[in-house]
């Protein structure tokens, strides 16, 4: 096995931590909102501090890689997907924190405001981010599609919980804060579908060479 | 000047064009909002296509800079830096039409919900936008400093935001829309400023080899 073989291996063998390390953080952050669920939310903000690390460790990986070993083609393309990729990884562990947080308000909160259709979406957002990380490792593409359709329905079921969650408040202000809590908790999930699709472009672009960027069906709100 | 020179200046004018783009439509965006300026909202969603044609042609230079002139030691941490700086570029252009979005929805909105310190902190994400380009291109630690620190008073005053809102919202259940509306502009202010933030910590990493990111005094909200 040649060095860059190896380092490329490497790299390979940390995006997959990576990856589940996000993964496992979203699980939680999920039960945390969904179940109101006090020790998951505190699961998240260890799994937080590991990503961080992993994420430095990426970074220097590939600019070690590019430095010396300068990969050509399909190489150097896996690289600047990973580096592009781990950014949005690292903006996903992010998200999964804010989550995290908007569970603990929604724990401490006092009136029991209903879950409507919060619980879908976060399946929904479950089954992209399992599927974004198999379509990169196994350059899949047609599993990279499927996870931009999926968006798509989130982004609707989004729009269905914004509305109703409005005139949940309207009908009772003082369920307002906890209200806005759950509207954070969509917001979150929407952008973890978002990023989830921006790594299922990526894998499209670098991995098969297919331009899907911009082209208006996967604008982000 | 050498092929790789020549390559570095061109993505050096590349970037500074992308930048002023969404520095122009982050402009518009917040006349649209604290104006509710129904032109100045249209002009964003001009600068959008602009920009994203744009992110590609940078993506792609730095491809071919990787691939075909193998750039070394600053001039590698320049290039990578230019590619993670461009994402973060692209996703402000992104934030600007999410703010013209909800500047229409003000617009179309009947009541007149007061505008808060929303303007407030609309100036210092302006201001941030502008230092953190110039950080980049003159490699100014001092003024990627100074983006970090505005960055924590943004936080705060979106905080104080948030609680105006609310009790805005509870004691007239008849402007929550619009209150939803401005609570949104105040989060995309928010997510500019970290995106600024996130620029500064690139040039500091990428350009001066000072690490910053997760060190806990930045963490994204």
């Amino acid at each position: 096995m040649t060095q860059l073989t190896e380092r490329l291996e490497q790299l390979k063998t940390k995006m997959l931590e990576m990856s589940s390390l996000v993964e496992s953080g979203i699980q939680c952050s999920i039960s945390a909102a969904v179940q109101r669920d006090q020790d998951a939310a505190e699961a998240v903000f260890k799994y937080e501090t590991r990503i961080n690390l992993i994420d430095l460790e990426i970074d220097r990986l590939v600019v070690d890689l590019l430095a010396l070993h300068q990969p050509m083609a399909i190489d150097l393309r896996f690289v600047i997907a990973a580096l592009k990729i781990n950014t949005n990884l690292e903006r996903m562990g992010d998200l999964s924190v804010n989550i995290a947080h908007s569970a603990r308000s929604l724990i401490d909160g006092s009136t029991d405001t209903p879950m409507i259709d919060i619980p879908l979406i976060a399946g929904l957002v479950e089954s992209m981010v399992r599927k974004r990380m198999d379509a990169f490792i196994q350059s899949d593409v047609d599993l990279a599609r499927n996870v931009l359709s999926t968006d798509a329905a989130v982004d609707t079921l989004r729009t269905i919980c914004y509305h109703q969650l409005i005139s949940f408040m309207e009908k009772d202000p003082t369920s307002i804060k906890q209200a806005l809590n759950l509207l954070d908790v969509t917001r979150y999930l929407e952008r973890l579908g978002d990023h989830a699709t921006n790594i299922a472009e990526i894998v499209l672009f670098y991995v098969k060479g297919i331009e899907i960027r911009h082209s208006g069906s996967t604008s982000q709100h």
